[in-house]
């Protein structure tokens, strides 16, 4: 049910590659509220998924981006504020790790990958903010927003390096979060999302079993990805003008359990099983 | 700008005192985004504030309870119920310390007042949704707020067992959102506010000073009791199913500030001054 | 091994009935460290444990006090003072919730029971620091520790009213460590300890299962009551002087866990398991 | 008063630049606990600094090796093996930010040296412990420690992207606390220090005034170098075997604080200044 809560407003929408992922959602929900956008994702990404139906959807079109490269993004910001003027709202959902595609465990990394975790996942965080604040080209009380998780703050098994990556990402909304907010008065937050089945998702180690996990620790719940995209709505909202700097846990609450009768039921299951220890 | 976010949703507002108070501004917010809700308070505040008129803006009525009566909650709750029939939201905007009224210090209490600091700040809102829930007046989905301050997590001078009392209620917001998620999806969070000068607020030992330097700490500046309302909306609304058991800072970004350049160079400034040791 | 970390020390240990109990060891180990300590408990807990033997042992004397008791509490000060004059260090290591006895649920509390809970758990902690400060019977840089738990920040099932006398327990620590800090110099900390076979715990709902889960979840398994007891020992000496109003994790890695290969491996055989679901 | 409390560990501390440096302080401490120990700096900090003194005083030795290169680490573990066996502790108190020097500020960082900020200050550590893990060189219960920051949680004007690198250190604690803890039973955790005037920290802008600001908010004031060293000792000994993947602060209280007295009361003489606005 859309409630024009954002009529009006420009965004950049970054990260979406096919109907699974989270930045499609957002798109889709943000265009049903009244907001006009580009979308952007990387040549590969672009080839790889379907986001020219979304922007067909969505009456826009697509920019290809790198958000490591300096040049595209700029080339980027330029063309939206040729085409919108001043932005409102954009949203970073870019993550990936060489290191888990490649299988190598934490114990063993590859340092060179490692930086490009950092460098794709977080840095380009920081290349797209530092582009937008060059430009000039954030309203006042403007609203960034990058997807992060849990693994920031809690280790989990085969999360590997994406999990400092996003405690980075973290970092740097709000070492950012501060200046952008003190001179512009952007805002810069980030949501932490649930485990959610999009195609990154899916690389991840174990996922399956995780997520039947997070679901029976959350009491309403994992959040879905359309969910996830109702809350940025929120965010890019004028009724949070006041939220920075913080990571929003989005994930029925399992950031504060500590142990659910539900999850545990199951894991008592465990010792019945034939080979339970 | 309206935009019919709660349009059919219903509600109570528990602790609008006058038009300074945060739960005035937002019985006056949700009304415009087309809620309709019930408004309550204690005998003793409707007779110090100007309840009364919000009520007729709101085209409402007010039901006193006293919130650490199980007996007038009940009460309101019942009427609740036949009026509206299952509720959507219901905030709650409570605290006051007979401690601090008495200028005791900390080192120094009453522990009958400790009692009834932590019953009226906290208890009272366990209570409110132990009865609702006994009454299962909230429909799925709902959601229950509250508002708390950053005292619960760091030490504030002259704040006093009040401090404790926002821990303990951002406990009962865990504990119970575990709980009434599980059981009939329903979402409890907590708002930590910027300290805003309601007549509650005025109260609190230094308080214009504190919010000088808060003020100067945070990028966006303190979040005035209005745009707590909008951010109230927000949680009341659709748009946040999946978010419970969280605390929210809406405070200009003051929670993830060490220094800021305002703040330290008004701070600087004491040494110039005369007495500046 | 004994490294006299402790000599010459002073203090008072709250809570050993008995050697299961966590200042049972803390009492041990303290006493082979080179302290001089009163042990103290209620005058029922005297009777249901074994206190008097660990008095022996340790060449010192029972003082009962109900720790909710200011004229008990004063008492024990009084002759702590009389015998060791000013105190180095004080364990509080106390917890009792009436509702989780009478199988309470957390939506159907007994609210004078809840009032006992946090009176027993968290309260009687400020009173203990209130009347050593009235007294003035702590040394500069003395230390005060109390036992916490994880449930202070994530709901556990089963934990009920006790996770919000945790909390508030915390914020005692904090609230009461800034005061007796700026005054007197003395620290004021909480260890948030794994969950432990002490005979409370046992008590606690489905304790197996969980020690299990989070055993299998911490890089170092569970913390037993003697590596608490050592590092209650860390807090009492003079090399943590620097250390005040924190809650420390003392749980083998437990509180940064978000997953574990260890426990999800457990998990993922309930689905084997003839009722798995 | 030496305890002999690391007597017979052996172990390696990185980042002693001068008598001033907090990695100073923490071998002349090791040492006096009955500790043997390599010493360890960049080539061009040793003739900066003075750390052949301090071997000299610790009757040890001093290996050069840049903490970002992968040979020097190698050369150094295998060096300290052959010399004591497997070790029983390690301290990182290395960070170094090219943007700082060269006052790039946040907004316009040369993402070169952002690398390089990241490497030097965090990555070094995930290379240490990698090495060390690949060697087997740490003993069961082994433990290693890394001075971190109060900006990974909450960001200071001016710190820039060492922030940024601090939370990234931080989460690499965790991520490998986890895996060398699992595998191993070796704790990793950090020391989240105050400002501390070493020769590092003198070169962080407005640091007088921070550090100023930090003491008179902290009620047990400014935690200094030796007693961080104090805090390591504690970390390093048997006494804390269960504490793994935390971020430990050691700081007077600071990071529990909202507000003290004694720093609002030098706050509000600002406003009786010359040019207080």
């Amino acid at each position: 049910m859309p409630n024009d809560l954002l009529k009006g407003k420009k965004g950049i929408i970054f990260g979406a590659l096919n109907e699974m992922s989270i930045a499609w959602k957002v798109a889709e929900k943000s265009y049903e509220q009244g907001a006009e956008f580009l979308l952007t994702n990387t040549p590969v990404s672009m080839r790889l998924g379907t986001i020219d139906e979304l922007a067909a959807k969505c009456n826009t079109e697509v920019i290809p981006a790198d958000a490591t490269s300096d040049e595209d993004l700029e080339n980027l910001v330029i063309k939206a504020v040729e085409k919108y003027g001043k932005l409102d709202f954009v949203l970073h959902s870019i993550g990936m790790s060489p290191n888990v595609r490649k299988k190598l465990t934490y114990d063993n990394l590859n340092y060179d990958f490692y930086h490009k975790t950092l460098d794709i996942s977080a840095l380009s965080f920081h290349k797209v903010i530092a582009i937008l604040k060059k430009h000039d080209a954030m309203k006042e009380w403007g609203s960034i927003v990058a997807l992060s998780y849990v693994a920031a703050q809690r280790t989990l098994y085969g999360y590997n390096d994406m999990a400092d990556a996003k405690a980075l990402l973290e970092s740097i909304a709000r070492s950012f979060g501060y200046i952008y907010g003190r001179e512009k008065k952007v805002r810069i937050n980030t949501i932490s999302q649930s485990p959610t089945l999009t195609t990154a998702g899916s690389g991840v180690k174990g996922i399956d079993g995780l997520m039947d996990f997070t679901d029976r620790m959350s009491p309403l719940g994992n959040a879905t990805a359309e969910e996830c995209a109702d809350y940025c709505i929120t965010l890019f909202s004028d009724l949070t003008k006041k939220v920075t700097m913080q990571n929003l846990y989005h994930d029925g609450g399992f950031s504060s359990m500590g142990m659910s009768l539900k999850a545990m039921t199951q894991y008592e299951k465990s010792f019945d099983s034939p080979d339970g220890d």
